[in-house]
This record gives structure tokens, sequence and C-alpha cells, in this order.
């Protein structure tokens, strides 16, 4: 239990990282929307391993296939079933660590609770398994995209390097954030990180960093108080991404010194609309969206599996042991899961487009 | 829509701020749990305002009544209704800065959801609805005592203040935290956190903070891959509650900038018991919980109300308007909010407690 | 658990039968939609207790108090709370049985559910539950009046005596059916099933029948295919109500012996809108309305508490016993249940009218 | 929207009749349980079409591929995903009937709601759709299975011929059923619904029929009153299957004219347990088991698709048209129907297993 997401616009995931396949059912799309397997395979490519040198070197083509709820170019408002195949699988390098948990992973955690688990390269607690998010986050772009909402997220802080410049919702920033492989918002900061992470690669160690994400264009009055909120929701889906260990809105932690004076948004009226002077609340207050972009910020643990040397036990034996995480792994996680925190944040905002009747049941 | 949280055992909350009533309905309770009235009021009392001069002056006696799911002193296993009735309301002080939203609260983004909006107090935006959490609470509370299961939240920050003595869960510990005004570890930063709160308050200000919870006892095997994980439903608990802009759990944030090798959790025995020697996992492996106490922080932004004249607009005429507000504010949230912070906590792992059957249906 | 009902549109119901009080959350409601204690209170008077001869003698004045969510007259859009306070209960009577289950009701079922129970007249598996039921169909009955869409159940047959008159909505067919003891459609059959009824009570026994349910004005879309339908949905439901057995759509169980070229309903254009000829579908083809009236039928079984001795068992002794259950009972619970049904109808076309955007969610 | 059903043990299907794929997503099923493609073929076999001359001639080998979920021949407690490909589509005679839609068909409504719809054999409104829901009840079956649950369905009426021998649960029952085309209790029956089947093909025409399904071994205290009542819950499920427009259990809607005396079920000890000597409520009191066999009926209309030519309206001209369904299709839907129904009570009772803690999240 607990794969599915949502309550009118669902993603319904499944696939274990070594098995046949990884897929997702999506559900509640409206009908009539166009959409064609490169819309998915677009998204699928961003995440895609094997990118640069700064990613694992497992091989995935990532190919999806779309098996049904799209006839004629278009959405039938039915389920829209997706699968991609597992094709570059090596277990190989698995099977002598199967009794010592490697730490920062969720081995040890998931046979706790299944007792039978599929010990191949983390099974289901892979961060393969975002695949399938980012398939069905890029369902969720389509259609938002029809209304205007556009949401792009970026590497702010990789390894203790920060990107300070401004990010402003541009026709080219897709661009230029693709553009580089650690994908923030500027060439000059690209090189710092990407050193950053060659350098821990180097020591066979792993680095991790902070995604921020805007949305622009979501109207005023998305959100369901109290307990639905728009932030919580958004929390829920980001903290449910591997390797996300906090999560924060507009002005965040930062809030924990600020005077309210200074932290309140100030209202404003531009073009006949209400704005706020500042945007330290977000663009949602009160757990509804206001009008104004969407701010947040993840932070992303650094990579679990690293080449040195660690601690473990057995747990056949319950003793001590050492584990060497052999595989092929990414020495930073930020730059692929830049999409899957798109994927997550497209994936509530049309599951609250379609609740608050922002978003219609046909197009 | 909205109001009602949890799978299993759920929360559904009714009330606005200067209505009749204010309460809840608690479903999924198991049946044979000893139960009263005073394990209600206890924690209300915690929450409740007016308890000292960092607080509200607003007197709520806050008294719960029991309407059902009760008998004999014991839980049913049917649906407890708690109605808490609403004494102190005084709407007349927002009656004339109806048409002028007030920066930092809700108004204008939920009349521009509802159209039709309970003007007084903020109606259901107000945290006065956060009795009803604290109320449910109380009774997961109540649940997870039986389990051995405990959750001590805490004021970490206030205005910059910062408590560093280390959380150990004694059985004083609880009696140290309420027996300062700011709710934190000990007194001599109460005092520090005080000056601070005294001082924004002087100024016609506010200021925020960190609260941290940590819960012991918690076993492993709780939280549901991939979606429904431990920490992604507690992120949308904590983040549902007003004010919370943000939350990490274990060393969150500072993950950014730390290294895999020192980052992971290393796995050690204790007892025949398998723990970890670090816990920057914050109890929480995989969306699973692993056994170890389960630690997380929320930032609280400023108290909203302040009584320093701040610039809005006038709906009506939409042009730029001044406005003091007046009623009666906490200059700081964080005390009176680490009830709450507990009880969604507490919420959230009575509800996977049921899921994953290490709580049964009946006692 | 098990508690709420419905999606968008939900109901939250609790209380005991000799406990404090009943009552219920209605979330999701739209903002804006006038509503007044009148609006509840018809509905409650229609289903209260001893209103003729053919009911119970028990005296509840089932008056409602509304404690949240309506403000100035108006929804706010937020959960409408509402309690209605047990007045007329008299346990006494159970005392001496608690232990000799009742033949046809579910104290033993309950028992062993949930092990520690209210023994007072059945506790929470009374059909004094439906009086919450009523409370929050008639929220949903004044949402959908806004949209032309009415529901009326009436007695199609009590005890054997079938009702042959046609159904036409019309303005005073809710006249007619209220100004009958057993709520059917005309007085001849009436006086019939009056008849039958006082005759079964005479003898210390009970007798059960048929309710026919009827919409008007729901438009051809609502319906959630392939396991929300609307059939399905309203199925659940109707079996959620006490009593009720059985429920068939249009033509129903007749269908088994029908030809499809029989059963089939043939299309035909009046007045530019696409009808159906026949309506032996209900007005729901493939679980989605087709802007037919909605047709259905509930079986109601005879009330379980009779004057009769009956042999049960002694749950202490596990011997045979005998019992014989006094209180105050309907001998027929059909005609108090017609407004049970009607409110159930209503709560989910509500709840799908929301779902499919032909609710907005502000009036 | 509506594709998944089920709280703990869900069921997501997806796929239109002459699309690429049928399939479906299991979750929730605990880990352990021993699980093989045979068990779900065994079971997809049975609803096959192509088995007799009294089932459609279109031939669909109806093959399941596991992607997912399954590992050394166990369940991971992962989602189990499965494919069945669609081979024998031939949607050529469904185009020129695209704007007539077939009386008693879902065309009309599915258009009028979703706009853009696969007109290819009824798309997803085709009971192709029910493949899933064997699929996923097979999983449901062998889970429930390992704690003596048996659900076995059987043709009860055949277009006005009633099988009048009494449901044992045998070792061999299921083989009888299976041992004759029209899936009912004996040969004798079996041929007289066999030709009266055959009459109504050889004229062009079709027939309904009742459909009974009886399960034993449940154990008593399933079911969440009061609105997830095991009845409500079982009725939503079958409701939701094409064709089905009614449901009853136990004496079903023959209580409309019997006595309380009659109906209620006298409780006897036989061997320690509580039983009833009758079982007028089919297993279920108060909408919980109560540890009798749960016993239900559906009633299942007659096949809408017949070669009669038939009077329908053209969507385009507004006009009246006829029509003639060529396509293949079953004359009697029933026999095909008998493991559909089995599929949605295990499933029921699979969600209602775990839910109440009858059945644990690992074997």
């Amino acid at each position: 239990m607990g794969n599915t997401f949502g309550r009118l616009f669902t993603l319904t995931t499944f696939g274990e990282s070594h098995g046949a396949a990884v897929g997702c059912v999506v559900d509640g799309c409206p009908s009539g929307l166009e959409l064609s397997l490169s819309d998915i395979q677009a998204e699928l490519n961003r995440r895609r391993p094997g990118q640069s040198k700064v990613t694992t070197s497992r091989s995935e083509a990532d190919e999806a296939r779309i098996l049904s709820g799209v006839f004629e170019g278009k959405t039938l408002g039915t389920p829209i079933a997706m699968v991609i195949q597992n094709r570059d699988a090596d277990p190989s390098k698995y099977l002598r660590i199967r009794d010592t948990p490697r730490p920062g992973h969720a081995d040890l955690t998931w046979r706790m609770k299944f007792g039978h688990v599929d010990w191949r390269g983390g099974g289901r607690s892979s961060a393969r398994e975002t695949v399938s998010r980012v398939a069905g986050g890029a369902v969720a772009k389509k259609l938002l995209g029809e209304f205007d909402v556009h949401t792009v997220a970026f590497a702010r802080e990789i390894g203790g390097v920060e990107c300070d410049t401004d990010f402003v919702f541009t026709k080219s920033v897709r661009k230029v954030i693709n553009g580089n492989p650690v994908r923030t918002l500027d060439k000059k900061t690209a090189k710092l990180m990407e050193d950053v992470i060659l350098d821990v690669k180097a020591a066979g160690d792993s680095v991790g960093g902070i995604i921020e994400c805007v949305t622009v264009g979501v109207p005023a009055g998305l959100g369901e108080p109290v307990f639905d909120k728009l932030n919580a929701d958004l929390a829920k889906a980001l903290l449910s991404v591997p390797a996300v260990k906090g999560v924060e809105f507009g002005a965040g932690f930062n809030l924990a010194w600020m005077a309210g004076s200074e932290a309140n948004d100030e209202f404003i009226v531009r073009g006949g609309n209400v704005l706020t002077r500042s945007n330290n609340s977000g663009g949602i207050q009160g757990g509804i969206s206001n009008g104004m972009p969407i701010v947040l910020r993840v932070v992303v643990k650094p990579t679990a599996s690293i080449a040195k040397k660690q601690r473990t036990i057995n747990l056949r034996t319950k003793k001590p042991a050492s584990i060497q995480v052999e595989g092929r792994h990414d020495p930073c996680i930020v730059p692929r899961a830049v999409p899957v925190v798109e994927a997550m944040v497209n994936l509530v905002l049309a599951d609250h487009g379609l609740i608050s009747g922002f978003i219609p049941r046909k197009l």
C-alpha cells in the first residue's frame, strides 16, 4: 500500500529496480488533452542516467510505452498506463552484500517491514522508482501547460556551492538549466558545482545539495484547508522523494529569526490584480495559493552509495562488518532529482487544479 | 473539503474562531482504550491562551466535552466527538478591517477561494482551529502511550536565540519544558527567549522560531513507501499547521553540505538490536521508521498580527490603505505551537501504527 | 473507522443511541449556499419517532444545533457541524439482556469486533444513528435543489401490499407521500399498508418492505467508471443503511428474465435532447447518469426487535436462552427509512456533482 | 478517476477494449505470499472468451505478464503490476456505428461525459475491462486461501431457468461449476440454461440471469460501520461490474414480505461457536461478518449487443436511425461474469481482512 498518490488526479506506480519493468498509471487526467509519447520521453530523458560524468554510468534508455488512455493523440479521461522496461540491470554486485545493509540506505528498514525483499539494487526502495514519477509528472506538466502554469526546478546549492543568481521565469530559463550537467542557473556556478562533485567522486564519496522549485501561473484559490493545504500536499509529495530530508516554502527557515513586520508580505495592486510586494510566503497563504509564484526548496542528502569502505553489520551473524558498495552510482543525486521535484510539484498542482475546479474534467 | 486527516485513525475538525464552537471527531481509535476528559483537557491546557505574558490575553477556558465514543471510561471503537465552546469571542475589532486584508494572514486567499467568509478573527483560518488538533492528538497520545511511544516537542530556537541543550528523553523532560513559558529545554535559554519576545512585543512586532520534536519508542516498520512514507505523512501533517513554513528530518538542511561518508548512519548492534551510531536520518530510512528516535524540526513564522502600522490595500476601492491589527495576539506563536506539533506527530504515528499492524484494532 | 462517507462532499457521523448526543460534520459543501436550521429540522422531523401509531413511541424532539460552517445565513465552504442531543434515552430495559444477543440485531457482531460495547439500545449499531445521515443529507438536498435536482422516496411495498400507482414527479407529490403515515403514493394503499403493520404489531411481530427512490434533474455525466460508477456509489450508500439488504436499479432483478431486445432502452430525441423511450436502466448507463430519472429500490427487512419471545443464547453460559425485546420499536421501519434513503441518495449525488464539475465550489 | 478500488488492498485497472493492452496494479498485498503466473492465468482462463458455443467467438489468449511485486516466487509487499495484451481486436465493425449509440450500452453516456472517446468496441466501457478485475482478484483469492476463506459463484438463474440445487461448499463444487458452460450447480439445469441461451442467440437476441456467490471461512468481525459496512463495500464492488443492476444479501428482496419472527436468525451454539440456525442475514449483521457463510446474489442484465435490428438515433443529424450490432458477443453474459463476481468479492474481503487485522501485513 502507499503506492497511489493524489485524490482526483492520481498516480499509481510500480516496479523494482532490477525487475522486469517500472511504470505507472495516471488516473483523472481530463479528456481531450493532446498527449504524445514524446511529451513523456522528453521528461524521462532529463532524468535518465548516463548523461554526463557527474551521473552514474548505468545506461538505461528509459523508453516509455503508453498502453492505454490515449487515442488519436488525445487523452480519453481514462487511466494512462505507461511501462518502462529495465534493461541494464546488473544485480551481480548486490548478491554478496545481501546480508550487510548499506549505511544510509533502506535495506534494513525494508527487510524489517517486509521480510521478503528484492535485494537487487535496493528493489523498490531504489531511486529508479522515480522514473514512474517523472512519467506521470509529464502528463501533469502537459495538462498544466494548457492553463499556463509552469514549474521549473534547478540546483540552488551543491556541496556548499550556492548559486546566487536570481531565478526569473523566461522562455529560455529551462534551456539554461538543462544546458549544464548540474542543472543550475548559470554556467559559472555550474562549473564550480561540477568540480565539487568530481572531487568527491574521486575521493569515493558523495555530496548533497538544495533544489529550488518555482511555479508561475498558479491562480489564487488552490489548496484545501485545514489539512489538505497546498503547502501540506506539496510537502508530502516532496518528502516522498528518495533522499529528500526537508522542505521549506518562501523565506522558509529564515523566518525563524525574522520579525513579523519584515516577514509579512505587503499587499499591492498592479494592473488591477492584488499582488504582494515581497514573496516570503512563497505564493501560499493559509494553505491557499495567492497568485504569486510558488517557491519552495528541498534538501537532498548525499548519495548513500559510496565507494569508500564503511562499517555496518552482518545481519546473519549480528557481528560488525565492513562494506564497499560497488554498483554504479551518482556521486550527487541533485542534478537527476531536479526533474523528479518538478514532477511531484506538477502532480500536486494538477490534483488541486481539479479539486478546486480551476481545471475542468473535459478540455 | 480537506478537513479530515488520516487513513485508519482519522481526525475531522470543524469550527470558526468566533463561531459557536470548535471541535473534532476522532475515528478509528481502537476499542478498549481507557480515556477520560482529563486526558484531553491536560493537552488543551498546554495550548490554551492567556497562560503567561508571552501569550495573548484572549481568555478561553477551552473546556472540552466528549459527546460519543467513550463508555464506562473506555473507548468503544466508534467516533469520539468533542466540542469546545468559544466563549471570549470579541469580533468588534475585526469589523472595520473587513476590507483591508491583514498582511501575512489568509484573509485574502480565503476570500478569493470562498467568496463568502467569516471575517471575525480570521474565521476558520484562525490558529484557534488548532484546538481541535490538540484534542484529537490527545487521543492519539493516550493510545501511543499504551505502546510506549512518546512524543516531546520544544522550542529549539526563538528569534535568533538557540537552545543548545541536547534533548534526552527522561521522565522529567516534559516537566522541564512545561515549566517555562517558552517551552524550551533549560531555564537559562528560556529567560533569553522570553526577553526577545517581550522586546518585540514592546516594539509592536513579533518573532518566529524553530520547534524540535522527538519521538521515542517507535518500532521499526512504520511508513508505506513509496508515497505514504512516514516522513512524507509527517511533513504533510506539520505543514498543515498554521504558521509552519518548513520541516526537516534528522540532519535536515545540513545534509546539503555534508559528505555521504559523514551523513550515512553506521549500523551497530546493541543488546541484540540493530541501531545506528548517529541519527542523521532522524529515525526514518527509505520512508520507514528504523527504531531510532524520530527527530524533526519545523520553522514557525513570526505572528502575522502585529500592532505596528502596515501597508495593505482596500479591497473595495483597490487603493492602498494602512492597517493596525488590534485584537489580542501572541507576539510569538512558538510556545503555544509546541503541543500542536506534538498532536500532529501523534496523529500520524497512531495512523501508521494501525496501518502497519503495530497497533491492534482492539486493546 | 468507516464513519466518513464521500470524497469531495463528505459526511462524518458520530454518536451512540443512548449516549450524550448524535451528530455529524458535513465537509465540502460549496460556499454561498443559503442554509438555515429549518432546512435541517424539516428533514429530521420526517424521520423523527413518535409521529403515528405505526412508529415507535420513543419521543425525541431531535432538535439540531449548527455549530459551524454557516455565517450570516450562508455556508462558508467550511465544515458544517451539527449536534442533536439524546433526550428520551431509557437504557433500563437493555441491562438485563446484555448477555443475550437479540436475534436479527448487531449485538453479537459488534461485541465480537469491538469487545467493549455500549449495550444501551444497540449503542452505535442502533438505527438512531441515521439521524446524522438525515441531517447531513438535508445539506445535500438544499445544495442539489439549487441545481433543480430533486429526490423523492416512498414505500413501494409493505408486508406484501404493493403500491401500483405510477410515480410522477409533481410539485405535490411530496405532500401526498408525507400526508400518510406509511409514506406511500396514494391513500388507499396507505390504509392497506397501515392495517398490515398494525396487525403484525398486535401479534408482537414486525414486517418489512420496499422503498423506491426517484431523482429527477440529474444531468448526463455523473459517475466515475470503472469503480466509482454512480450506481456503485449509490449501492454502497444504501446498503450502509441499517436494515437494507438489497438494492436494484431500473428494471432491476426483473432483468434476469428479460430479453435484450426488451431490456435495451431505445434512444429518442425530444426537444433537441437525447432521451430513452423506456428507462430499464434506471437513468444510469455504464455507471454514468444519462439524464433520465434515476430510479432505484431497496428492500428493508422487518424490524429485528419484536415483542414475541425468541430463542437465543446466553453469551456467558453459552447455553440456550430465550429473549423478549421490550423497549419501544417500530413494527415496520419502512416509513421512517424513507427520508434516510433520500438522504443517502442526495449525499451521493452532491458528491458526484462536485467530482464531475456539475456543481461548482462556490455558489 | 474512479479506477482504483479499495483502501489497504487496492486494485487500479487500465485499458481500452481495442487498445494496446489491459491490465492492473494490485497494491497492499502482504509480503511473503507464494504467487505464480499460473495462479493468475487459471482465473483468466475461466473468464476468457471463446470457451463454448454460449460465449463470444472473439478469441483472446488473455495471457498475463507480471511486471513487478513478485520475486523468487513470493510477493514483496510492493505493487503487483500485470499486463494482458489485446490481440484479436477488430475495430472495423465499429467504425460505421460511431454516431449511432447502441441501445443498452454506455456509448452515449461516455461521449457526453468525456467528449473524446475510443469508439472501438466500447473502449473502456467494454466488459473486456473485467480482465483486469479477474487478474487482481486472483491475487486476493490466493491470499484469502491462506486463511481458509473461499469464494464460489455460480449461475443461479438464466433466462427464467432457475437452479434449485442447494449450494454446499465441498472440494468438488468448483469442478462441477466449471464443468458446464453456463457455470451452474448441476448438469441438468446446465442443459436447460444452455438451451435457453442458444434459442435467444438463434433469434438474434440475448438473455440475463442471476449469479449467486457464497464465501465460507470469513471470521466474525469484518466490516466497518457505519458507512464501510461489509455489505456496503460488497454492494459497491458488485454494482461496479458491467451489466449488474442489483444485489441482495441473504434472504434479500424476500425480506419485504417476511415477518420479523421469521426473518430473524436465531443464535445457537455448535462446538463452542456461536452460529445462527438460519442465514437470512447472509452472514452479515449490522454490517459486520458473523462467521456464517456470506451469501449474495446479483442480477445480470441481458447482453446489450444483439444481432436484431434496433432503433436509435444518429448523433450528428439528431434523427432516428436503426442499428444492427455485428461484432462478436456473448448471448448471455452470466457464465463469463461468474469469475468476475468472485474476483470482486475476494477483493473486498482481502481489503477488509487487512483493515480488521485478520490478515497481517507480512506472511
